[in-house]
Formats: structure tokens, C-alpha cells, sequence
């Protein structure tokens, strides 16, 4: 375990967000009215979400968006987070890669997750709103808004998946700990809920129900906005503090990531550590490949169709231009909760469609095998969805040594996996297992969708 | 949430640890051998310890130990820890007084154990040995030198408290995933715990009881040592980076502490922020305050008495002369597993009598507040460990509100308490309890222990 850091200093947070959709060859289409089909403008998400991210979200122009003074002094909580050459683990895999990894389990509540929770409530807190909504699926995000909600103020209400509600108690426990209110979903609190409820007595939930049930909670509650953790274009945006620190300590280290990768959800963490260095490769001047590495047991990157959709389970939300396997596909329950969604965001389906980025699926096993070698290499548990890129990672690090090649790999280190030891508890005991997704219930779950225009 | 956070860079790792001994006014009294009563010399604890670890255990000459490189590199996986000025807390409590806290909580296994296993893995590994036991009360110990005797190759074996076992699985299973056995203590695998199960059916176990299984292992087997995670001098010694790296932070931030806070198990994180410090009170320099926060439910330090003792259950170890509740003080069954220990190490316990430390008690309740009202503030949700210093910091704080100063406070957070949160369900349901010690149970405890000659 001789790896080695690469620090950056307090001044090296980033000033600025950078925003992919100006530089894109292609532009995402854009969201639809789901009754008019009509494109939607940054008002038509005023009583959805803060004005600025409503603005930040249907930013077409602006490459880079500055970061607000409060949000950069949050974020020196615990930013710059380190860049670790991961000596530890290439000795185990004896390969020939340099393999680094952006540790951004060193935040607070252990994720990501936070880089977009702090100016997601700053903006909220910023226009006078007092209450705010949200989901969660593992637990990560709603513990990030919780923190962020109680830093400004902000009353905070989380839906919670309900099988991460039963698996993951303490990721609960965080949230409550910081003052916020948590509802298992499906709950009876929403009609959304109710009506899942009735029609799936045991239903386990999932990222996008949750998502209705916010929804709705929000746009019927006075002074009450809706935040959402993933996704979403100004999600990603925020996220891009990752990939701007890691720009800078890949040049401390004085190499250049050949291939970069992340696990994949809705897309937040993968946008996060690549859209940085997807512009150089825009710009003609890298050739840098990008991994999104998704759970077998979701397999919308790579088995998905590219039509519009809703982002929810109950239809509230624009219709979103992705990859998707249907608003109804109710994934398997496997241990990475914060992957378990059907659609990628409008910015990275549009990159996947245009081959600018990769995709491949982990199955379940593979991840955890992948994860504890990490945490034996490394000394870092990993989060069960980190475990994907983990996975990928040494993927493409055993071809280089198959091939006798030293690329230059890095992935993002999305979380911690502290939190999540009774799920590395069943994987010791054999009781995981991996899910392949039927090509047929795929195509059922997106017959009835929009095509793409 | 303002925090300001003061970072070093890796070249800051001291080089050096510091042997507080050398410049005590009275020097720690010597360790007994229990059948003789004479002093022992390094040697004796050979077939216990490292060889180096042994020298360091008996060291009262050198005031600076080098750090060896390997040591040092691996430091470098999460060390220099960060400095932070706490202003969410200070602005909750409205108080003149500037609180600090440094942050250990942010090693890979969550808190300053690795700091000492890390090196007395690498002493192990370096002289031969193979196999290493240890017992541990919260599992943070045993999950730092899980980690350690994995970077090192070493096989390790942890007896782990009953009651912290069954109230931590996560930490069971951290250990689990680094590759140790980990055995509830008393277990039927050694002679002593065997006595205590037969004894005591339903004993929850504790530290005093674990250490002697461990040692007793450690002393039957081919080629293997045994290591501890506090009391003992050379577990100080290694600590003392967090009180080095401090010092040099406090100059950054332009202030020094007029109180400085740890809290108390064996001594092990309260000495490693204290003693760096604390020479500069020898040396006539500083008059600043130390203080120990043990939990009311383990007063060895506010109620102990000052006499020879065990450093375990059974009476395997050396004669220790301790501020002490008797070797068989079975703690109640607080959730700050890690401070369950009957007796304070050699050097604290001359320290407090020569009243140049003091202590305070704090109650399971005032740590559990303390501790929500730390995360609300810093973000930061603590160990119910470290929730004592946090508890005492806060008394110190509202002091100085009530006196009108500014006082400046130092304390160390020796870990987060991501794996404690059920815990901390516990105590927002309501279900825990404050616990005192009967002054006549401490009579009865050490009535039979030898005085201090």
C-alpha cells in the first residue's frame, strides 16, 4: 500500500462549473411537455426546481457557470478531494496500467453526492423557499441534501427506496441525525404511492417512484421545491467540480488518462469525472475513452432504447430525451441502490448515441469481488455502486497486461462503502446473486414509448 | 457551515514521533513483574511484543523516535488530517470562544487507530513474525489493524468485545473484508475467556477480558505477536503525529490553544493531541489546560485509584502502575464501546496525579447530544467516542459564554460514527440511559491491588 496523493490546496477548487452542452457535436433534443409535446423553457421548471437550476438546466450557451461564493466555502468542508495513484491495487492485478482513482468518499456523508446538494439548497434558500423534497435510493444523496438542507436552513422531506430503507437503516439514521424527515417508498403519504401500493402490495420501490412521490409532495406544498440527485443536466454540472480537480492532479502526477470511468445511475458521478476531460477530446486535442459502467441487473447504457420518457415511475415529469428501459422497469434488488434507475440523463444519452462515450454492464458478483480486492489493495471500502467502476477498471487493466500495454486508467471513487457492510456481509455468506434483464420485458416496458423525433 | 479548514501537505508527516517521558517532571513508575515485583526491562516483553515495539514500550531517553519510511508512506494513504475551525459549531453555541477540532476521523477505517497499528504491523513483519492477535471495544482498533496486517502480510486474529460484536456487525464486517478472524470476547477459545463464560453466562465482555484472551493466544502460538490499540507507551508515542501535525496547523491559523481535549479510554488519542503540547508547558513556555473526557459510567481517572494493576481481565500482563477501577471492573454497556477500559496507561496516570492533565466524566446522554449537535453544525457525524471531547469542548465553551472569552479550544475528533448509527437510533428513540459507578463497587475492585510503593 505505497499509493500515492495528489493533493490540491483550498485555492484550487474550482471557480466555475463546466457545462458540456455547448461544446457537444450534437445537443441533447429537448424536454417535451408531456401533453403539448411542445419543448419546455427554463419557467416552464420554476415550480419544480430553484430558478437558478431551472436556468442552470436549460443552459445551452454558457461553458462555464460560476460557482457562488457560499457554495465554494461548503465545499472546502472537505475539497479538494485527493487524486490516488493506486499502487496497492496494480501490484495485486501485477499489470503494467497506472491506475488512478479521485477519492470522493471524503466527504461528510461519504459521497459525491454533496457536490450538487450544497448549491441545489443554496439556490432554494437564495429565492426564500423553506421546504424542499426529495428521493433516495441508497441513501447517499438524501443524506447529502440533508446536510445541505440543514447547513441553510431548509426543512427537508426524503423519500427513500424501500428496500435501501430495509437494507440500509443507518444511511436513514444519517439523514435523521441531521434533522431530515424520511418516508419509505412507496408510502401512502402521495397518490403516486397509493396507487403502486394497491397495485404491488410488496413492492421494494424504486429510484423512480420515489421521484414521483417527491414530486408530488413538492408541487403540492407552499414554498416547497423538489431537488433530484442525479439525471438532471445542472446535476452533472455541479458534479464537474470532480473532473476539474482531477484535470489538475493528473498533471501534478504528469500522465494523461487514456481511458476515464465511472459508475453509472442516472449519471451524475460518470458526468462529473468526464465531461472535463471530454472537452479536450472535442477540441481535437486527446483521444480519451469514457466508461459508464452500469449493473448488469439495469442495463439501460447498453440494452436501453433512445426515445423519450418520463423520469419518474408515475409520469409528473417532462418528457426526457434517453436511454431508457421504460419509467415502469422495476430493477432487481441488488446492493447498489443509488444505480437501480431506467433511464440515463438527455446529456449522456445523446453522448452514448453518438459513440462518444462507452458503456458496460457489471454483474453483481463481479462488482463485490472487485470491490474487496480495492479495499485489500487500497484500504478503502467501496461503495457497492463505486464498486462498479471499480470493476471496469480492473477490467481494462487486466487487457493491458494481456496485451502488455501501460495505459493510463482513472476512475471516480464515487463513495465509501462504510455504511454499507451488511451488503459485504451477504457477499462474504454467498447469499448474492447476479440479474440478467430479458431482452422481451425490455421491450415491453418501452413499446408504449415516444420516439425520438 | 462556514468551517475553515488548515492543510498540510504530505512533506508535513513529522518525521520523528515524540517520547513524552524524557521531559516529564516525575517519570512514569517502572512495570512489575506480577510473581517477582521487580521491574522489567525490553526484554521481558519479547515474547509479547515486536522487539521495536518493546524498546519504544521501555524508552525513557530519547525524546524523538524516527518514523521509518514505510511507516511514513503509509501515513501518506490519509495523513496530514485536516485542522478545522469549527465555526458552524461555535455560531450553534454562541461563543466567544474559537473551537478547533482535528479531524482523524478521516483515515480509511474512520479514525486515529491506524496511526499506531500501522507502525507496530510493520515492526512485526519487519523482525519475521507472521501471525498477530489483538481484541478491540468498538472495532475501531481491530478494523486499523485489519487493515495494517494486510498492507503488511501479516494473519490476525481479533477478539472483539461481546456487547460492541453484536451492537457493531458493520465493524465485524470491516475486519471480515480486510481479511481477519474476528471472535466475540469472552469466547470458549482460550483458557481465560472459558473461565469468565463458565463464571459469567451472560458477560457482554470487556477490553480487560479481550486482552487477555489475545495475549494468551499471542503466547501459545509459533511466531506470533500480540499488538494493543491504546494504554501503552509506544501506542502513545505513535499517536503523537496528531499533536505534531496540530501544532504546526494552529500556527497557520495564527492561535494557540488555551484548552486542549481528548477523550479517554486507555490514553491512546487523548495523549497523541496532548503530549506535543503538553512539553511546551514543561518547558515554561505555555500554561495550557488539558482534559481528559472519560465516559460516568468508567471514571478510572476522576474515581480510580492510583495503584499497581492488571492491564487485563485474567492477570496475564505486566504490573501497570494506573489511575484504575480494578482489572475486573465490568463497564456498563455504553455505546462509546472504545472507552470501556478499567485503567488509564503508565504515563497518563503520573501526569494526572502530578496534576498536569484533568479529567472530566461525561454522561451517555450530554455525549449523544453533543454529538447531534456536532453534526448539525460541522456536518461531521461523530463516533460516540469522540462524542466525550465534543461534550467537554462544549462545556468549555459555554464557560467562556457565560465569563464573556474568548478562549481558544482544541480537541481531537478521534473518528466519525458512520458504523455507529444504530447507536444513535438508540438514543433519538429514547432507549438509552445514563449509567454511575457506586463508589463502594471501586472500593470493592481494588481493595486487593498492590499500592503504589
Amino acid at each position: 500500500m505505497d499509493s500515492k496523493k495528489f493533493l490540491l490546496q483550498e485555492r484550487d477548487i474550482p471557480t466555475a462549473w463546466y457545462n458540456i452542452i455547448p461544446d457537444m457535436p450534437n445537443k441533447p433534443r429537448p424536454y417535451l411537455n408531456p401533453a403539448t409535446k411542445q419543448p419546455l423553457n427554463a419557467e416552464d421548471f420554476f415550480p419544480l426546481f430553484s430558478e437558478e437550476a431551472s436556468r442552470q438546466e436549460l443552459n445551452t450557451t454558457d461553458s462555464w457557470i460560476e460557482i457562488p461564493e457560499e457554495v465554494r466555502d461548503m465545499y472546502k468542508i472537505w475539497r479538494p478531494t485527493p487524486l490516488v495513484r493506486a499502487r496497492g491495487l496494480e501490484k495485486l492485478l501485477d499489470t503494467p496500467a497506472h491506475i488512478y482513482f479521485k477519492n470522493e468518499s471524503v466527504s461528510p456523508v461519504g459521497s459525491h453526492k454533496l457536490n450538487s446538494a450544497i448549491p441545489q439548497a443554496y439556490y432554494c434558500k437564495k429565492q426564500g423557499v423553506t421546504n424542499i423534497t426529495t428521493e433516495t435510493g441508497a441513501g447517499q444523496w438524501g443524506a447529502a441534501l440533508s446536510l445541505a438542507a440543514k447547513a441553510f436552513g431548509l426543512e427537508l422531506a426524503v423519500y427513500m427506496v424501500k428496500i435501501s430503507y430495509n437494507q440500509k437503516p443507518y444511511r436513514r439514521s444519517i439523514m435523521q441525525t441531521y434533522g431530515a424527515e424520511v418516508i419509505a417508498s412507496p408510502s401512502m403519504s402521495t397518490k403516486a404511492g397509493r396507487k403502486i401500493i394497491t397495485e404491488h402490495p410488496n413492492y421494494q420501490g424504486s429510484l423512480g417512484t420515489a421521484i414521483s412521490e417527491a414530486v408530488e409532495l413538492a408541487m403540492s406544498t407552499p414554498n416547497c421545491k423538489y431537488a433530484l440527485g442525479s439525471v438532471l443536466n445542472h446535476v452533472s454540472l455541479h458534479q464537474t467540480v470532480i473532473g476539474l480537480e482531477a484535470e489538475k492532479q493528473m498533471e501534478m502526477a504528469g500522465e494523461y488518462p487514456d481511458v476515464i470511468i465511472g459508475c453509472f445511475g442516472g449519471g451524475s458521478n460518470f458526468s462529473g469525472i468526464s465531461f472535463p476531460f471530454l472537452r479536450h477530446n472535442f477540441e481535437g486535442k486527446t483521444n480519451t475513452r469514457f466508461i459508464a459502467a452500469e449493473p448488469e441487473s439495469c442495463p439501460k447504457l447498453t440494452k436501453g432504447v433512445f426515445q423519450y420518457d418520463f423520469g419518474d415511475e408515475a409520469g409528473y415529469t417532462p418528457l426526457i430525451p434517453m436511454l431508457t428501459l421504460g419509467h415502469n422497469f422495476a430493477p432487481a434488488n441488488i446492493h447498489a441502490g443509488g444505480l437501480r434507475y431506467h433511464g440515463a440523463g438527455a446529456v449522456v444519452s445523446q453522448l452514448r448515441e453518438d459513440n462518444l462515450v462507452e458503456a458496460v454492464d457489471i454483474p453483481q458478483l463481479e462488482s463485490f469481488a472487485a470491490a474487496t480486492l480495492f479495499a485489500r489493495g487500497e484500504g478503502i471500502i467501496p461503495a457497492p455502486e463505486s464498486a462498479h467502476a471499480i470493476a471496469a477498471a480492473i477490467r481494462e487493466a487486466k487487457k493491458c497486461k494481456e496485451e502488455g500495454k501501460g495505459k493510463v486508467i482513472l476512475f471516480n471513487l464515487s463513495g465509501h462503502g462504510l455504511i454499507d457492510m451488511a451488503s459485504y456481509d451477504r457477499y462474504f455468506a454467498g447469499d448474492l446473486a447476479n440479474y440478467t434483464v430479458p431482452d422481451d420485458e425490455i421491450a415491453n416496458n418501452t413499446a408504449s414509448l415516444e420516439h425520438i423525433i
